[in-house]
């Protein structure tokens, strides 16, 4: 092997950077040279009419900045399937052969990776090292670290202004069909209320709990400030299990409907119970904020970093999987085993698993909400009971880095 | 003066706890005592029914973080003109007496400080301390600085984003009549364009700025990659002058239209011209990019972090000002100076200002846009002509700290 | 069980404030209430002779801030062992008679988890939730993953003044027995070099290694710029396999020897390197730095950031993590179960291993230094092979969060 | 003029690639060509036996990231007067003729200030523009807000390793002559201590007000806690008026002895107060600390974040400054005007003085110290009476940004 293309496909997100170096350097200690393809599978598509691919050589690589989000390899949301030409492989094929690249190495999330498995198909190697700031895949997907971080990190921002203002917060964040960084970013901000796209929102719940933790830490509070905190997936879904989708904007470049609102969505609920609800003058009235015709409800108001989530910093874990990810990938394709994920590398082992089944959908674990509805926050449902099995540990302990 | 109430009032932003311990403090070293009136001029209001106030004692000052944002004495939009009730300044009055409050330290802005005005009429002297994230006061208001670092953060955080995916990217931000955050919000991230209240916007000009910047960016990238950063303030206005309002939003409680998709509109109106321009479909064929029915015009999206831009951290900015600021403003009230505005306070001195001069509205200043402008910044007109007055600085240099 | 105590011990980082409120919580949940004993085992000593201890209400934890490092709980670096008193075990539980505490949870590391066994033996009911940015214990510890965050932002932060002076820079962090700190910090920041204490420093690969990165740096950059990055744990060992001690700085509580000066070690070292080597006039020459009697060498500098790695922000893993092992620590002791740590609590399982196990000195692992080294990074010695056994993954993916 | 050189000397800091790009942008507006002159001094006496150099046009531009600190044309302590060279001023000018350079705008502190001045002396036209995050000039200098913001951010998380161990934490910082880093930085973290080279530090006021403020802190929480935070400049003097020096250090570049352990000074010194104190160990027994021969008094630690303070992001006021006095560097050279510094460029009008006069050290304002001090911040002497002269503003207001 002579030389190895890499590709970066999907949404932009943290670590990516890394994964791009990490493969670099390891093909660079078997003397293999590792080019970028750029702005991701159109890239690829096009790669017959382009003239010049950037060898990523030491010199090169000096000037990719591993703690920063995004991908030097670029993306772009084509997804091959869709491309309406008979002779979309061949064109493919064509261009990897003008450039003497014998494998790829692709990171992506589940669409990339299902896009890879066609590839694998029309006969071209490819290694997929899995990328989405969703984490909705089975493995462990370079970008989710930073992005939980980083809704942490607003979530927790925003405390000042709910505080000042005794305003419910809520922050809309990413997450269309599984809301693992929703929920660990919540967490992570120690949020009260997470909205999740596996557990269709019961309001009735959301506001008796938002009722009982907020009104009684505004009254308890000697300088009487308080404030309530949600998390809200973007894909969460109402009573009947429907997400909150924006019919007027279309569809993207995967044929996904667009998503818009869970913010607004949330806030209008809410404001409509804070409406019907008796109880909410005799609040306002005893902590001193009514003022009749002008302000008699608290506020709410909904925040939607959006893009923010996925950009900027790659926080340390990213970077240590991305770069052993990356390294992986190579490793693998040298070795001749491809369609298939890097899991993980770690201590002295690359793990892989073929990729269709690697990009089957992970939920999140209704049984660790459970926990943390035991801990007192909401997740729009009646809490469920949490009966955890006790276990000794054997063996050696599986752990982060 | 035994007694002094310290309220804040408006939006809350960074540096008021600042304000909040410098006022304290200074009290402290008079041997006046100062009590937090909580959540802005609804607590005032009410005064007269709350049972206790909080002492700002060093014991209870400690638990005040400086340099987190927000509040700790709240606020609320509640304006005393707008309330329907005749005995309104009595009952304020009451409230004052009932806790031996005889003077008020008031921080906000252009609202607040009009609302101070009506009070000092009525016999309540007040000092006011200059608060307001837009900057739009005549003087230096707490809460600037703060502001314009996270709108520098965000928009540059945003840059991963749009070189991964070719994207342009319009950052939203508060701004409804003056443009000083997004101004220098948006040369502190090396903005390409910045969009004011101040300027009507010619899209025209924009677009053509946008795609010379960007096209020739992507060009002559080694990896095709570029972008085009925007940033918007939320009252900038189109071709007419007229605001981008969303008018099924209603009026907020200071009567003011609510703002709505400034980054929206711009994206669409980006969009639009893409779509009509004949280049595009050549750029994106030039830079390797078109896939046609899948990808056939370069992406543009907006992103609004509405309240995380006054959220979170107090710069040391907001922070020193609104430590001075808020002692001078006791001082002003020790020595019974009222009706007024802080100016500054620094070395020896404290400089105030009859707080209606003060909160003449402030634009932005269209020489220093002509400046940046000159160094090839787009502001949304053709650029005026850049001729400055060279002078040569005589005496002592007024200076940043 | 109707109140049980919680310890924080040892050094203080990120997640411990999630410990508390996850304890707190979980055993509110259970009609248990949490108090605070504080100030590590000074505390607990003290217990019998403290007159009242904060019960962690819903409005106690209000106050305190999960995303805040440090711990409400406070520490000390106090053992048990070292107290000189023959009645201390029978003190300490009069203490805890005192205020009715039929438990403890205690958050620390191996010194800490060795005092709870000790604890044990004495019929004292102790869990042990594991806490180290050391990361040295068998299983996850809350406060790595802050710690590594930290070192990566500092590291990264560092490399404008390398690039601006064309510097080696030296960061040391902590990391006595164990590198894990540095690795990961290291690896996140994308360094060029780490020196860990499991590998006993090679200065002549060191300097080689640093001599080809960074010459090749600075020559090949258009504006003749570059830097070279190290990250050195404080408990680095020479060549001789000692550690770089500061004798004369005594010890600390727990008898550690204080160390001192890794980073300056360092800097020393390939100073001496450069003076020696005849090609360092020669580069300097070549990239126009050269100003004999002025500028002959190139410029190393150290950075000690010393409690700024374990201060601050904590991160969302901590968070998360700490959260479910305060909770599960509770659960355990509900239970019966004690004298054990919590491994780890998710989905519906807690698992949980005794502390004398766990506290285990866990080190770096080679191979996976092995990894790295293949990807061109130094760890001061001669790099090893790697050669790695590649498989494929059946059954549930082990994954973070 | 055809061409003009950029030139960056002394230490590194903030908003130096503001600098190099409104130079660039400015001139090129003009059709003049700015080029990099790299790694300070060294690089302009190196000129003659250099290649090429970097001509920034719009495409070199774009990978200078604004927002990042650190300088694209690099730095180096070389001083012009240290060269013993007879022909060293014919060598620079033989340089500037080679590459047709015409002019120098120059960015640096007060030694880069007088070595301009030598080479105005020797018929080269050159304007410097104000950087030195000592922020010790007569007018403002790049650099200082963001070393300030840095400081504070510092200081404000060390709090959390303060709180939780109840010690007292110790911030050093750069400032050998003048303070104002350590002042403005102190206050915005709301420091309760600042030792300033300006102030000959009595340690008796010191530790009388650590003893009085954390004492009470800590024995007033409910959960016993409580930190002292003190900012100290690396110059700070002695009661003596001696500064902390450490002599074996030998002197840098510039002739300046090494400073070294003002950290550690302030420590060993109130540690020293600590021991002889008899009401210590009253204290340690009343907040349930005291464990006999373990743990006896509270601790101390230092932190010196050295070039952390200088590294990584530029604020937005450097990048603000910095670009718009970049620019103006450019005009006057222009103009012909030279010899001189730029003080601001603001609305349409730009100020220098004379280079001479604007390098004289400018120190902390004892006026201003004085009304910290009245708000209970010790800087080390006894409090001295703060007298301020109220007065009205009139005419229009000087303020930021």
């Amino acid at each position: 092997m002579k030389r190895i293309g890499i590709i970066t496909s999907g949404g932009d997100c943290g670590g990516l950077n890394a994964v791009i170096k990490g493969a670099a350097r390891m093909a660079a200690s078997m003397g293999i040279e590792v080019v970028i393809i750029p702005n991701g599978y159109a890239g690829l598509y096009n790669l017959v009419d382009t003239e010049t691919l950037v060898a990523l050589t030491e010199e090169r690589l000096v000037k990719i900045d591993a703690t920063r989000a995004g991908s030097e390899a670029g993306h772009s949301r084509v997804k091959i399937k869709k491309i309406d030409a008979p002779d979309k492989y061949d064109r493919i094929k064509k261009g990897l052969e003008k450039f003497g690249i014998e494998g790829l190495v692709i990171s992506g999330g589940d669409d990339t990776g299902s896009v890879m498995v066609d590839l694998g198909e029309q006969g071209i190697d490819c290694v997929h090292v899995p990328k989405t700031m969703d984490l909705d895949l089975q493995c462990y997907s370079v970008g989710g670290d930073s992005a939980i971080n980083r809704v942490s990190q607003f979530m927790s921002d925003l405390r000042t202004t709910g505080m000042s203002h005794n305003r419910v917060l809520v922050l809309e964040v990413f997450g269309r069909y599984a809301g693992h960084t929703a929920f660990r970013g919540g967490i992570g901000a120690d949020a009260d209320c997470i909205l999740l796209p596996e557990i269709p929102v019961n309001f009735d719940v959301v506001y008796a709990h938002m009722k009982e933790k907020f009104f009684s830490r505004v009254k308890t509070s000697d300088v009487k400030a308080g404030t309530y905190a949600i998390v809200a997936a973007e894909g969460m879904k109402d009573a009947k299990g429907e997400i909150i989708a924006d019919e007027s904007a279309g569809k993207d470049a995967f044929g996904h409907v667009k998503l818009a609102g869970a913010g607004k969505y949330v806030r209008k609920r809410l404001e409509g119970f804070m409406k019907e609800d008796p109880d909410v003058t005799g609040f306002m009235k005893d902590t001193g904020m009514l003022v009749t015709g002008v302000y008699e409800k608290p506020e709410i108001r909904e925040v939607t970093p959006g893009h923010l989530v996925r950009s900027g910093h790659s926080y340390a874990y990213d970077v240590n999987f991305g770069m052993s990810a990356g390294a992986a990938g190579v490793a693998l394709l040298a070795e001749g085993i491809k369609g298939v994920t890097v899991v993980k590398a770690s201590g002295g082992e690359i793990f892989y698993q073929s990729t269709a089944e690697v990009i089957k959908q992970r939920h999140v674990d209704l049984a660790e909400v459970a926990l943390f509805e035991r801990l007192g926050i909401c997740f729009g449902r009646k809490p469920e009971e949490y009966k955890p099995q006790i276990k000794a540990w054997t063996g050696k302990i599986e752990r982060y880095m």
